[in-house]
Protein backbone atom coordinates (compact mmCIF):
# COMPACT_ATOMS: atom_id res chain seq x y z
CA UNK A 1 0.00 0.00 0.00
CA UNK A 2 1.28 3.64 -0.78
CA UNK A 3 2.94 5.25 2.42
CA UNK A 4 1.66 9.14 2.35
CA UNK A 5 3.14 10.90 5.08
CA UNK A 6 1.90 14.47 6.06
CA UNK A 7 4.34 17.08 7.81
CA UNK A 8 2.71 20.16 9.04
CA UNK A 9 3.72 22.53 11.62
CA UNK A 10 1.88 22.81 14.71
CA UNK A 11 -0.64 21.45 16.24
CA UNK A 12 -4.45 22.36 14.63
CA UNK A 13 -6.58 25.20 16.43
CA UNK A 14 -9.37 25.10 14.96
CA UNK A 15 -11.71 22.66 16.40
CA UNK A 16 -14.42 22.38 13.60
CA UNK A 17 -10.53 22.46 11.14
CA UNK A 18 -9.04 19.47 13.21
CA UNK A 19 -13.06 17.88 12.82
CA UNK A 20 -12.35 17.94 8.99
CA UNK A 21 -8.92 16.86 9.32
CA UNK A 22 -10.00 13.55 10.73
CA UNK A 23 -13.07 13.01 8.59
CA UNK A 24 -10.76 12.85 5.68
CA UNK A 25 -7.59 11.53 7.03
CA UNK A 26 -10.07 8.80 7.62
CA UNK A 27 -11.03 8.76 3.50
CA UNK A 28 -7.52 8.48 2.99
CA UNK A 29 -6.52 5.81 4.50
CA UNK A 30 -8.77 3.25 2.41
CA UNK A 31 -6.60 4.37 0.06
CA UNK A 32 -3.08 4.73 1.38
CA UNK A 33 -1.38 4.33 4.66
CA UNK A 34 -1.79 7.72 5.89
CA UNK A 35 1.13 9.18 8.48
CA UNK A 36 0.18 12.39 10.08
CA UNK A 37 3.09 14.36 11.67
CA UNK A 38 2.88 17.60 13.69
CA UNK A 39 6.18 19.25 14.08
CA UNK A 40 6.80 21.66 17.07
CA UNK A 41 6.87 25.23 15.84
CA UNK A 42 9.93 27.22 16.27
CA UNK A 43 9.49 30.42 18.57
CA UNK A 44 8.59 33.36 16.72
CA UNK A 45 9.98 35.96 19.38
CA UNK A 46 10.00 39.40 18.55
CA UNK A 47 13.08 40.83 16.30
CA UNK A 48 13.88 37.23 15.50
CA UNK A 49 14.61 36.89 11.63
CA UNK A 50 11.78 35.09 9.48
CA UNK A 51 14.09 33.28 7.93
CA UNK A 52 15.74 32.05 11.28
CA UNK A 53 12.40 30.46 12.73
CA UNK A 54 11.73 28.98 8.96
CA UNK A 55 15.43 27.40 8.94
CA UNK A 56 14.78 25.73 12.44
CA UNK A 57 11.62 24.53 11.74
CA UNK A 58 13.34 23.11 8.37
CA UNK A 59 15.92 21.57 10.03
CA UNK A 60 12.93 20.21 12.30
CA UNK A 61 11.35 18.95 8.98
CA UNK A 62 14.35 17.51 7.46
CA UNK A 63 14.42 14.78 10.78
CA UNK A 64 11.34 13.29 9.40
CA UNK A 65 12.82 12.70 5.89
CA UNK A 66 13.57 8.73 5.55
CA UNK A 67 15.41 7.62 2.44
CA UNK A 68 13.34 7.08 -0.99
CA UNK A 69 10.64 8.82 -0.15
CA UNK A 70 9.34 11.87 -3.11
CA UNK A 71 9.19 14.64 -1.03
CA UNK A 72 6.11 17.37 -2.11
CA UNK A 73 6.20 20.47 -0.77
CA UNK A 74 2.97 23.24 -0.25
CA UNK A 75 3.80 26.61 -1.49
CA UNK A 76 1.56 29.59 -3.27
CA UNK A 77 4.50 29.74 -6.37
CA UNK A 78 4.06 25.94 -6.65
CA UNK A 79 2.34 24.31 -9.90
CA UNK A 80 -0.95 24.65 -9.86
CA UNK A 81 -3.45 21.20 -10.63
CA UNK A 82 -6.72 20.71 -11.25
CA UNK A 83 -8.24 17.80 -9.67
CA UNK A 84 -7.71 15.46 -12.59
CA UNK A 85 -4.65 16.65 -12.81
CA UNK A 86 -3.40 16.00 -9.69
CA UNK A 87 -5.11 12.89 -9.43
CA UNK A 88 -3.04 11.73 -12.94
CA UNK A 89 0.14 13.14 -11.26
CA UNK A 90 -0.14 11.46 -7.81
CA UNK A 91 -0.91 8.10 -9.75
CA UNK A 92 1.92 8.61 -11.92
CA UNK A 93 4.45 9.09 -8.75
CA UNK A 94 2.76 6.30 -6.66
CA UNK A 95 4.27 4.08 -9.72
CA UNK A 96 7.90 5.00 -8.74
CA UNK A 97 7.21 5.76 -5.31
CA UNK A 98 6.36 3.92 -2.49
CA UNK A 99 6.26 7.18 -0.24
CA UNK A 100 4.84 10.24 -1.07
CA UNK A 101 5.49 12.91 1.10
CA UNK A 102 3.67 16.01 1.62
CA UNK A 103 4.79 19.13 3.52
CA UNK A 104 2.92 21.89 4.87
CA UNK A 105 4.45 24.93 6.66
CA UNK A 106 3.39 27.07 9.55
CA UNK A 107 2.00 30.74 9.22
CA UNK A 108 5.45 32.04 7.87
CA UNK A 109 5.28 28.94 5.32
CA UNK A 110 8.48 26.94 4.82
CA UNK A 111 11.79 27.92 4.62
CA UNK A 112 13.73 28.23 1.03
CA UNK A 113 16.13 24.59 1.89
CA UNK A 114 12.77 22.70 1.85
CA UNK A 115 11.59 24.63 -0.71
CA UNK A 116 14.54 24.41 -2.97
CA UNK A 117 15.35 20.88 -1.94
CA UNK A 118 11.29 19.27 -2.22
CA UNK A 119 10.96 16.85 -5.89
CA UNK A 120 7.89 19.35 -6.37
CA UNK A 121 6.23 22.01 -5.09
CA UNK A 122 2.15 21.83 -5.08
CA UNK A 123 0.35 24.76 -5.06
CA UNK A 124 -3.50 24.82 -3.92
CA UNK A 125 -5.01 28.22 -5.17
CA UNK A 126 -3.59 31.34 -5.42
CA UNK A 127 -5.04 32.45 -2.49
CA UNK A 128 -3.70 33.00 0.61
CA UNK A 129 -4.79 30.44 2.85
CA UNK A 130 -4.15 29.74 6.59
CA UNK A 131 -1.95 27.21 7.19
CA UNK A 132 -4.79 25.15 8.65
CA UNK A 133 -7.05 25.53 5.99
CA UNK A 134 -4.51 24.42 3.65
CA UNK A 135 -4.10 21.39 5.18
CA UNK A 136 -8.34 20.49 5.11
CA UNK A 137 -7.98 21.04 1.42
CA UNK A 138 -4.79 18.82 1.07
CA UNK A 139 -6.40 15.94 2.74
CA UNK A 140 -9.68 16.29 0.52
CA UNK A 141 -7.91 16.61 -2.48
CA UNK A 142 -5.46 13.84 -1.71
CA UNK A 143 -9.18 11.80 -1.14
CA UNK A 144 -10.52 12.70 -3.83
CA UNK A 145 -7.72 12.11 -6.25
CA UNK A 146 -7.66 8.42 -5.44
CA UNK A 147 -11.47 8.24 -6.01
CA UNK A 148 -10.48 9.46 -9.52
CA UNK A 149 -7.47 7.10 -9.59
CA UNK A 150 -10.14 4.01 -9.05
CA UNK A 151 -13.16 5.50 -11.14
CA UNK A 152 -15.04 5.60 -7.68
CA UNK A 153 -18.14 8.16 -6.52
CA UNK A 154 -17.02 11.25 -4.60
CA UNK A 155 -18.92 10.48 -1.40
CA UNK A 156 -19.60 14.12 0.10
CA UNK B 1 -22.24 49.93 5.60
CA UNK B 2 -21.68 47.61 2.73
CA UNK B 3 -24.28 44.64 2.24
CA UNK B 4 -22.64 41.25 1.62
CA UNK B 5 -25.64 38.98 0.29
CA UNK B 6 -24.30 35.07 -0.04
CA UNK B 7 -27.03 32.98 -2.00
CA UNK B 8 -26.26 29.39 -1.61
CA UNK B 9 -27.37 25.93 -3.17
CA UNK B 10 -29.14 23.56 0.16
CA UNK B 11 -28.29 23.90 3.89
CA UNK B 12 -24.83 23.25 4.77
CA UNK B 13 -24.82 19.43 5.63
CA UNK B 14 -21.14 19.19 7.46
CA UNK B 15 -21.20 19.67 10.78
CA UNK B 16 -17.62 20.80 10.55
CA UNK B 17 -18.10 22.89 7.16
CA UNK B 18 -20.85 24.46 9.24
CA UNK B 19 -19.09 25.57 11.95
CA UNK B 20 -16.45 26.97 9.77
CA UNK B 21 -19.22 29.05 8.18
CA UNK B 22 -20.50 30.43 11.42
CA UNK B 23 -17.23 31.38 12.35
CA UNK B 24 -15.73 33.09 9.54
CA UNK B 25 -19.87 34.79 8.72
CA UNK B 26 -19.90 36.46 12.33
CA UNK B 27 -15.80 38.12 11.40
CA UNK B 28 -17.35 39.32 8.36
CA UNK B 29 -20.43 41.00 9.94
CA UNK B 30 -17.57 43.43 11.32
CA UNK B 31 -16.83 44.83 8.33
CA UNK B 32 -20.12 44.26 6.28
CA UNK B 33 -23.49 43.76 6.85
CA UNK B 34 -23.62 40.19 5.62
CA UNK B 35 -26.92 38.29 4.59
CA UNK B 36 -26.77 34.53 3.90
CA UNK B 37 -29.09 32.67 1.84
CA UNK B 38 -29.85 29.18 1.30
CA UNK B 39 -32.14 28.19 -1.63
CA UNK B 40 -33.68 25.13 -1.64
CA UNK B 41 -32.27 22.69 -4.08
CA UNK B 42 -33.87 21.22 -7.09
CA UNK B 43 -34.92 17.40 -7.08
CA UNK B 44 -32.38 15.51 -8.48
CA UNK B 45 -34.12 12.55 -10.05
CA UNK B 46 -32.81 9.47 -12.43
CA UNK B 47 -32.78 11.31 -16.17
CA UNK B 48 -33.58 14.55 -14.98
CA UNK B 49 -31.30 16.37 -17.36
CA UNK B 50 -28.42 18.44 -15.65
CA UNK B 51 -29.32 21.28 -17.21
CA UNK B 52 -33.14 21.67 -16.18
CA UNK B 53 -31.91 21.20 -12.37
CA UNK B 54 -29.53 23.44 -12.72
CA UNK B 55 -32.46 26.34 -14.59
CA UNK B 56 -34.83 25.11 -11.95
CA UNK B 57 -32.23 26.34 -9.05
CA UNK B 58 -30.92 29.04 -11.02
CA UNK B 59 -35.03 30.97 -11.53
CA UNK B 60 -34.95 30.62 -7.27
CA UNK B 61 -31.65 32.40 -7.21
CA UNK B 62 -33.03 35.27 -9.63
CA UNK B 63 -35.90 35.75 -7.37
CA UNK B 64 -33.73 36.91 -4.66
CA UNK B 65 -31.90 39.22 -6.83
CA UNK B 66 -32.70 42.79 -6.16
CA UNK B 67 -32.35 46.09 -8.00
CA UNK B 68 -28.87 47.60 -8.16
CA UNK B 69 -26.85 44.75 -6.73
CA UNK B 70 -23.57 43.65 -8.12
CA UNK B 71 -23.69 39.83 -8.65
CA UNK B 72 -20.34 37.35 -8.58
CA UNK B 73 -20.81 34.16 -9.33
CA UNK B 74 -18.13 31.55 -8.10
CA UNK B 75 -17.19 28.98 -10.61
CA UNK B 76 -13.93 26.87 -11.19
CA UNK B 77 -14.08 28.78 -15.02
CA UNK B 78 -14.05 32.61 -13.80
CA UNK B 79 -10.96 35.28 -12.83
CA UNK B 80 -8.03 33.68 -10.54
CA UNK B 81 -7.39 35.94 -8.34
CA UNK B 82 -4.61 36.36 -5.17
CA UNK B 83 -5.53 37.21 -2.37
CA UNK B 84 -4.57 40.81 -2.29
CA UNK B 85 -5.75 41.03 -5.72
CA UNK B 86 -9.26 39.83 -4.29
CA UNK B 87 -9.22 42.22 -2.00
CA UNK B 88 -8.36 45.27 -4.25
CA UNK B 89 -10.89 44.13 -6.56
CA UNK B 90 -13.42 44.14 -3.56
CA UNK B 91 -12.34 47.49 -2.71
CA UNK B 92 -12.63 48.68 -5.72
CA UNK B 93 -16.35 47.07 -6.51
CA UNK B 94 -17.71 48.58 -3.34
CA UNK B 95 -16.45 52.45 -3.93
CA UNK B 96 -19.50 52.26 -7.13
CA UNK B 97 -22.27 49.17 -5.36
CA UNK B 98 -23.85 49.28 -1.90
CA UNK B 99 -24.57 45.78 -2.49
CA UNK B 100 -22.40 42.52 -3.82
CA UNK B 101 -24.09 39.23 -4.47
CA UNK B 102 -22.38 36.32 -4.52
CA UNK B 103 -23.44 32.88 -5.66
CA UNK B 104 -22.15 29.44 -5.12
CA UNK B 105 -24.04 26.38 -6.79
CA UNK B 106 -24.66 23.25 -5.31
CA UNK B 107 -23.01 20.43 -6.07
CA UNK B 108 -23.73 20.89 -9.65
CA UNK B 109 -22.66 24.15 -10.45
CA UNK B 110 -24.53 26.95 -11.75
CA UNK B 111 -26.81 27.13 -14.86
CA UNK B 112 -25.80 28.79 -17.79
CA UNK B 113 -28.06 31.59 -17.66
CA UNK B 114 -26.72 32.13 -13.96
CA UNK B 115 -23.22 32.64 -14.73
CA UNK B 116 -23.88 34.23 -18.29
CA UNK B 117 -25.74 37.02 -16.58
CA UNK B 118 -23.54 37.36 -13.81
CA UNK B 119 -21.75 40.85 -13.79
CA UNK B 120 -18.38 38.82 -12.79
CA UNK B 121 -17.47 35.44 -12.06
CA UNK B 122 -14.88 34.28 -9.75
CA UNK B 123 -12.91 31.32 -9.41
CA UNK B 124 -11.18 30.17 -5.75
CA UNK B 125 -9.08 27.26 -6.94
CA UNK B 126 -8.17 25.34 -10.10
CA UNK B 127 -9.19 22.33 -8.21
CA UNK B 128 -12.72 20.95 -8.20
CA UNK B 129 -13.97 21.98 -4.32
CA UNK B 130 -17.38 20.47 -2.89
CA UNK B 131 -19.58 23.15 -2.37
CA UNK B 132 -19.64 22.97 0.84
CA UNK B 133 -15.73 23.47 0.95
CA UNK B 134 -16.39 26.34 -1.22
CA UNK B 135 -18.52 28.34 1.03
CA UNK B 136 -16.08 28.05 3.57
CA UNK B 137 -13.42 29.66 1.52
CA UNK B 138 -15.27 32.34 0.05
CA UNK B 139 -15.93 33.44 3.92
CA UNK B 140 -12.95 33.25 5.00
CA UNK B 141 -11.24 35.27 1.95
CA UNK B 142 -13.95 37.85 2.22
CA UNK B 143 -12.89 38.27 5.73
CA UNK B 144 -9.38 38.07 4.90
CA UNK B 145 -10.29 40.77 2.18
CA UNK B 146 -11.33 43.05 4.36
CA UNK B 147 -8.61 42.79 7.14
CA UNK B 148 -6.38 43.73 3.87
CA UNK B 149 -8.39 47.16 2.91
CA UNK B 150 -8.48 48.20 6.40
CA UNK B 151 -4.53 47.29 6.76
CA UNK B 152 -5.35 45.09 9.89
CA UNK B 153 -3.90 41.91 11.02
CA UNK B 154 -5.50 38.91 10.08
CA UNK B 155 -6.55 37.03 13.27
CA UNK B 156 -6.71 33.54 12.97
Amino acid sequence: MLKIKIIVIDRTRSPFLKQGESFYLDRLRRYANAEWLEIKPARITQGRPVDDILEAEGKLIAKRFVEREYVIALDRSGKVYNSKGLAARIEQLSFHNNRLTFIIGGPLGLSKGILGNANEVFSLSKLTLTHEMSRLLLLEQLYRSFTIINGEKYHK
